[in-house]
């Protein structure tokens, strides 16, 4: 067997991403080499940096590379509020509205099959942080999957228990959708939480 | 201005391969650092590696981080027949056939406007080539672009004044393609390049 060419080492590194195929990765690969090694070599170091680097937030679990992310060291969020995502990535998306209060990132999902458990998604700190006195209201955000809504149910009732608010994010037809393309048990939804106006 | 996390970095840094953009970017960024801390740090080695050490070809101009590619140290491949591309992707595209022969890789097309003349895509390096005695026919094999025709029509007055033989790859509706899809002009070549069965 003939040794692989670095090119084509190259090539089946690149495949680590999610979504990049064979082909995708020869494309890539080729226009690197050809158009911007230097941004291939910054690249390369930034990974190699964050992978080591980038643990989990000592209060909310999201990534960061130090102690507190930059969310909890922020001094001027809305400490009475605290919104509860799955992932990392969802804590990105609620950044883009104008929420401005605190997160608590689970890392997943309660899935007793799997034999995630309350602990496993960090419900133990979360129970610290419902303590603090400043808090009024905690949203759940989790997904609108069967996991999300059992990970919600569980999680609410720990805050009731602890006299403070809890809210689920509405479920309905999202924005600029049309309604022949929604599913019916969206419909139902936002059927269900219906508003005046 | 709050200074950039490291993630943000790393989304920032991804974005420099072709087709991702900041939506995918971001997806990567979390999936690697989620699942697959190890697989991106091997990729972030390889290409570091790559791109100080691959270079091209001195023979053929495709890339290698060897003086000689694998095909050209290849004793194996016959040397009667060398086929002409523009890029190094391109020879994989052509390995994917049964084409046994020799490649030169132009890395580029002629385009006089930009200043690219003969000797920028490594024509001067092709006719010592060219007086290989074994050597009897070149494939040009060219995109059929403007100037990928230009370049071939070039290369084959060259070749023709050497003495050997000079052919072009065909070009005709591909293969699977439906007619209704396919541009007058590549009918029309394909009415010309028309073969009796």
């Amino acid at each position: 067997m003939i040794e692989q060419t670095l090119l084509e080492q190259l090539v089946e590194a690149l495949r680590v991403m999610p979504g990049i195929g064979r082909k995708s990765a020869q494309r890539i690969a080729h226009q690197l080499l050809q158009r911007n090694r230097d941004g291939a070599k910054h690249l390369s170091r930034i990974m190699a940096d964050a992978m080591e680097r980038i643990g989990h937030c000592q209060r909310c679990r999201t990534y960061t590379e130090n102690k507190l992310c930059h969310l909890c060291e922020n001094t001027r969020r809305d400490d009475s509020t605290i919104c509860v995502v799955e992932n990392p990535s969802d804590v990105d998306s609620i950044e883009e509205t104008n929420y401005r209060g605190r997160y608590f990132v689970l890392l997943g999902h309660l899935s007793p099959l799997d034999g995630i458990g309350p602990d496993d998604i960090g419900l133990n700190e979360f129970k610290l942080l419902l303590d603090n006195e400043d808090l009024k209201e905690v949203i759940l955000a989790t997904s609108s999957t069967v996991e999300g809504e059992a990970t919600a149910h569980f999680i609410s009732e720990m805050v009731k228990a602890s006299g403070k608010e809890v809210t689920r994010i509405a479920h309905g037809v999202p924005m600029g959708g049309e309604l022949e393309y929604v599913n019916s048990l969206t419909i139902a939804h936002a059927l269900d939480g219906r508003k005046a106006i």
